[in-house]
């Protein structure tokens, strides 16, 4: 038995190695990078024996920053102070140059470009545990092509379905957007949606439910390389250029007719829930006052509250906020229709942090009922999991 | 309007870069990598001005071979010869280290290492246009966890469901297995088998159809990541460590009857379907004369003819295959049964050829018929993606 498998491992790697060049790698199969330490430090190690320079970039670092590496006999080294639990990303700078973790398989694109991620989780229940994978029942997760008759194509989307769906009967849609970097990917990859329904579920934090994840840039049909535009380099503010034909809330109709009639959905106001980050927030403001009484739950998360493709968005101040009577008129029938959660969530150290603050002021004195949670951080995905996470605990009860 | 998205860009843009020291990159952005150039040849370029040298892995460059790029005000070059329409992979390597090219998205990973990818098509109808996303009606992708009581757990594939499946009644279904170095991801990702089912059935080609593609790392739940066992460093022959409990022809009736309960699925052998590469050509051997009258189509791309895990595969030569009274018996049955088609391709530098050919023989003294395709090269995806295309134009028909 044992023979048969080396023999095959022989066979094959030889032809792997003519075919792949893995003689490259060879000399990095030892070394293990990243490494979590017992007391929550990490070590990252490269094999770079020509390299002058080797440093790491990682978001556990201070902002702007590249940490030296060291020496010996050729594998360069660092070792961080202790990580809190997270899911951190991070990449190498060798002589200049971005590479990549050769010992890391996991990794995460940002617009066009890729960092490795790996994950510090320190006791049970903290929030490197809940990203993890465990051995609990999986949720599945569809990507699926709907009709957008607004918009004029065919649109890709991700659906994710909760554990023991095909026995259930029917389940409350939370419908989750992506910021402006993003596509109906990033929720998944990045923002680890899965393991964190998966694991609120089965722990009975979060009801199961179905999570709807379109992709926010209006223009496109899908991620990059999914469609038909070829295999072009993404880029920032893609979305915009063309402009749209339509806004997110003038399509959004095309997107919960396609999950209503293609899921088993419970299609009332009290099993639906609207959410997203940044831009994503925005389409979750605009969609969830230009339906008013279509969404019990509605989650703001670091929102670009004045995003939007109409031109009575052009200022993002509490006046333009005030002067804007369809906003008035909207923000009034979303309160008449009485929403059980309007919740918002954003860092202390947000870009937007100012026009939401501004946002607040507007509600305040609309006397619009809303929850707010403020933590530490900026426009990162930290905040926008843990919210996630908040948010999904609080739904559909 | 445009205001509007100009102030936007500048405020988010200044947070991106501090949180993501996107100024790395910003060198970089004038720079298009790789390029298809109207005579076919492919430039590749590299800003790299401390590297002391750079080069290019490609397949499509003589096997083992570096080329070396020449450098100008810090951009490092390469024009390649003209190449013909095919989905080509490679990689840089600057002073030895290998790096990814941070002008392509595009990546493709086998087992721990990632490569880079392009397409080249010259014109309509060629494989390069077959593997590239059209303006056609897209099939889905279910990613799906499936109960496999033989191997005594939950386990992760993906199901591809032709463009009209909601709205059609019944489908026949091919059941697709990866290789050795693969998982449930591999025909999807570096296989291209959406865009090659998306294109093919657009065209009236291929029959709609379900593409069911399991896991066939049978001692693993899914793909490194996507279950408990962490984020662990994928490796050659993982499949092997631990020995799994139970064999692809074993666990096979888990997948069937899932699917079969799942999907709109003709449940009956004229509309069921099964191929597989190396390994995986394997497992449609194994899975095919282990269930005789279950399949009218049989497909083994450069098929590992003697893959199991039990003990009487310990040999790969026609004398074994002679000795073999239980493969004997099987393969009377399954000729007895009559399948449509048994299909087998492999390419002349394959390094199974030799146990291929053995098999053949072995198949010619039984009288067993099967049709057979040869071309050139060998173990690798350029055939695969091919023998796919061809196999599905000649299934359920």
């Amino acid at each position: 038995m044992k023979k048969l498998f080396t023999l095959w491992a022989v066979c094959i790697l030889s032809m792997l190695t003519a075919v792949a060049q893995d003689a490259i790698f060879v000399e990095n199969q030892e070394i293990v990078s990243p490494e979590v330490n017992a007391d929550g430090t990490v070590t990252f190690r490269l094999v770079a024996p020509k390299a002058i320079t080797a440093q790491v970039w990682g978001d556990f670092l201070p902002e702007g920053t590249l940490v030296d590496m060291t020496e010996e006999n050729g594998v360069w080294t660092y070792t961080s102070e202790p990580l809190n639990a997270e899911l951190y990303a991070y990449f190498f700078v060798v002589n200049g140059q971005t590479v990549l973790d050769p010992q890391n398989t996991y990794l995460y694109r940002n617009i066009a470009n890729y960092y490795n991620y790996f994950i510090v989780s320190r006791e049970k229940g903290d929030v490197g545990d809940l990203y993890s994978v465990h051995e609990v029942p999986h949720g599945d997760v569809d990507e699926v092509w709907y009709d957008s008759p607004t918009l004029g194509m065919q649109r890709r989307m991700l659906v994710y379905t909760p554990a023991g769906y095909d026995k259930g009967s029917k389940y409350p849609v939370l419908y989750l957007f992506h910021g402006a970097g993003g596509d109906e990917e990033a929720w998944i990859e990045f923002g680890r949606a899965a393991q964190i329904m998966d694991n609120l579920i089965a722990e009975g934090k979060a009801k199961p439910m179905i999570v709807v994840m379109p992709n926010g840039n209006l223009n496109a049909q899908a991620v990059a390389g999914k469609w038909s535009k070829g295999m072009y380099k993404p880029s920032f503010m893609q979305h915009t250029n063309p402009v749209p034909t339509a806004s997110m809330e003038q399509s959004f109709p095309d997107i919960q007719k396609y999950v209503e009639s293609h899921y088993k959905v419970l299609k009332n106001r009290q099993n639906r829930a609207v959410a997203g980050l940044s831009m994503g927030g925005g389409h979750a403001y605009a969609v969830s006052k230009e339906y008013p009484g279509n969404f019990d739950y509605i989650g703001l998360f670091s929102p670009a509250i004045l995003y939007g493709i109409s031109s009575n968005f052009m200022e993002t101040n509490l006046q333009s906020l005030r002067a804007d009577q369809k906003l008035s008129r909207q923000i009034d029938a979303l309160k008449a229709a009485k929403p059980k959660l309007y919740w918002i969530g954003i860092g202390d150290a947000d870009f937007l942090y100012s026009q939401n603050k501004d946002y607040r002021t507007y509600l305040d004195e609309k006397q619009f009922p809303y929850e707010y949670y403020e933590n530490d951080g900026g426009h990162i995905w930290v905040n926008w999991r843990k919210y996630l996470t908040i948010f999904a605990q609080k739904i559909f009860k």
